[in-house]
């Protein structure tokens, strides 16, 4: 199963809408048969791509899978008919799948054919990697993960706006690498304004990774002559800006622009209604890049399940940009917790990953 | 040796003016045959003791100790006469003292009696042990270590002034851990008069090892009913002020007024006026404990040494009281840049060591 998860983990950023899988088919000696992880676009799934490179020799085979395999016709038959068909004798599943398509449809399925199936095997895991993919199902919105990089004591910049660099190379590669296995990055106006970013994955290799580019603009602010709206039809931009907005030039660019109720005063997106709206596009994991106003509203609408921290070794002092802009909490109590998870050197900086899950498992769902 | 390093370190923050030493006496046949440190207040030396526990039985032992031997005639004669009137047959020594008073004359003094002496075992732990030591002999300013509680985006309390608490009991205990192992602990005048702080150390079993006040107030402002000016005769309060100010009262009360030379236009006292007269006073090891002005100078005057930086796992947002004043930086390229010594858990937060050495060993001497 452990093989299984590395093998999903190479779909993420590149199968939503669907969950990235991962299958290894194991003969009755224990052998390795075959192993499958979801194409990129979703499909095929992975259950069909281990069994086909099988073959025959799947029957009475052990199929460990990392997600129940579906019992629903979407665009293709489901899998766990093609498990029954090629005759494998036992499936191994780490969790079930919370589409309420399927929901234990699919164990029931094997089960009423004779399969043996067990349910929980590095369940959380599982849980953990698909974690866009359940909460888009549960709570329909995407996972949502911060990226910041910033110096010791939390700046972004200096007060004349100079932030480059902030962290070196190396760090900045790996934001790259982040966002390689997102569905989609979300920025604001003023950070689009300010340095007119691609937001595109460009490491060797990894070009044809780049995610949707989500820009929350209330004023569709973004110029028709920006990279982002340029580039449009190459790699898809979706502009959430306030209802009645004239955006047809950025339309006729390939843009697609949404029209978002407003949040509160602000006049900014809501964020739970932007989040809303990409859950229903299939989005699953969402990397949210800046700049510090975006960070804060994500942080006030309780919705960040993680943070990924580049740190460089020094700096700034008060004058510099905060790395989140003002939260106007009340009392300490109110402010965000999040949980250290792991941390690296990147090159001279580190990089520091947080959970907030606790929090964001207490959300009710977007459409409650 | 390694032994010996950590007796040493038993001294440190109760034996200045004098340096932390650890001496363990082996006999020929590889047994301890006693370990001394250096007593607090800075006598009896290590040597001193290990030599009287051994008795009769240091003749023909091995000495380890982790400073030269002195070699001049202080308060006592000297360690390095003591090892050759007690008969030991080689002495082997961590780092030479800096001190221009032995540097290099008490290993002189052994070698001449006939005693086989090897210097540098474990030297770069030895010097970092004695850093604060060290630096008071060569740049004539104590080792400076400053002390941060702060939030993830590096803010150590709310707009409103509140920040009780940002860290938890365990990691604020082991703040009060940190004033036990230095000589003297710095506080702005803004931190005094917002919080009126004891700065003693009160973790049971170590109230006895409250290091001296420092206080930065160009204008004397410490009320004379603080804590800290009632409790002056109990645990010395040095106070920095400008020159010609009027702190009779205070002085009546035991505070040691020290008139000190403005920093340019700010008014506030010199940092490196104040390192140099705490210095000459025998302080080794300051820790600053802030407020974020205070921590500025000191980064701004480019002295600082090490950071124990304490975060709680979350985020206040940029109206939060930043960790460092403004530093008013022309360029990223001109940030104070340290390095990761180590980093562990403390509580539900974490703590980071910071060693900024390389940049103050580019530091010349206070009184070039």
């Amino acid at each position: 199963m452990r093989a299984a998860l590395a093998l999903a983990a190479r779909g993420l950023g590149r199968v939503w809408p669907n969950p990235a899988v991962g299958c290894v088919l194991v003969s009755a000696d224990g052998r390795v048969l075959s192993r499958g992880w979801t194409a990129p676009g979703g499909r095929p799934h992975a259950e069909r791509i281990a069994l086909e490179r099988a073959g025959d020799a799947a029957q009475g085979a052990v199929a460990y899978v990392t997600l129940e395999p579906c019992s629903h016709h979407g665009k293709e038959p489901p899998c766990a008919d093609a498990l029954i068909a090629a005759g494998v004798s036992r499936v191994v599943v780490a969790m079930e799948d919370p589409d309420t398509r399927v929901n234990g449809r699919g164990v029931q399925r094997l089960r009423e054919a004779g399969i043996r199936v067990d349910v929980g095997l590095f369940e959380d895991e599982a849980r953990d990697l698909n974690l866009g993919f359940v909460l888009n199902r549960t709570q329909g919105r995407p996972l949502v993960t911060l990226k910041i990089a910033s110096t010791l004591d939390g700046r972004v910049a200096l007060s004349s706006g100079v932030s480059k660099w902030i962290t070196g190379p190396q760090a900045r590669a790996a934001g790259q690498m982040l966002r390689a296995d997102h569905d989609a990055i979300a920025v604001g106006s003023g950070t689009v304004l300010a340095d007119d970013p691609a937001l595109t994955c460009r490491l060797p290799g990894l070009e044809d990774r780049s995610p949707v580019r989500v820009i929350l603009d209330s004023r569709a602010r973004l110029p028709a002559d920006s990279v982002l709206a340029r580039t449009a039809r190459d790699t898809p931009v979706w502009l959430y800006s306030a209802p009645g907005v004239g955006a047809g030039p950025l339309e006729a660019l390939g843009v697609r622009v949404v029209p978002t109720e407003p949040d509160g005063d602000s006049g900014r997106p809501c964020v739970r209604a932007v989040l809303a709206d990409l859950a229903r596009s299939g989005i699953t994991r969402l990397l949210v890049e800046g700049g510090p106003r975006l960070h804060a509203a994500f942080l006030e609408a309780g919705v960040v399940d993680r943070i990924v921290w580049f740190r460089s070794p020094s700096l700034v002092g008060g004058d510099g940009l905060s790395c989140v802009a003002p939260l106007a909490l009340a009392s300490l109590a109110g402010r965000p917790f999040f949980e250290l998870v792991r941390t690296h050197p990147v090159g001279t900086d580190r990089v520091e990953h947080y959970a907030g899950a606790r929090v964001s498992r207490r959300q009710p769902p977007l459409w409650e």
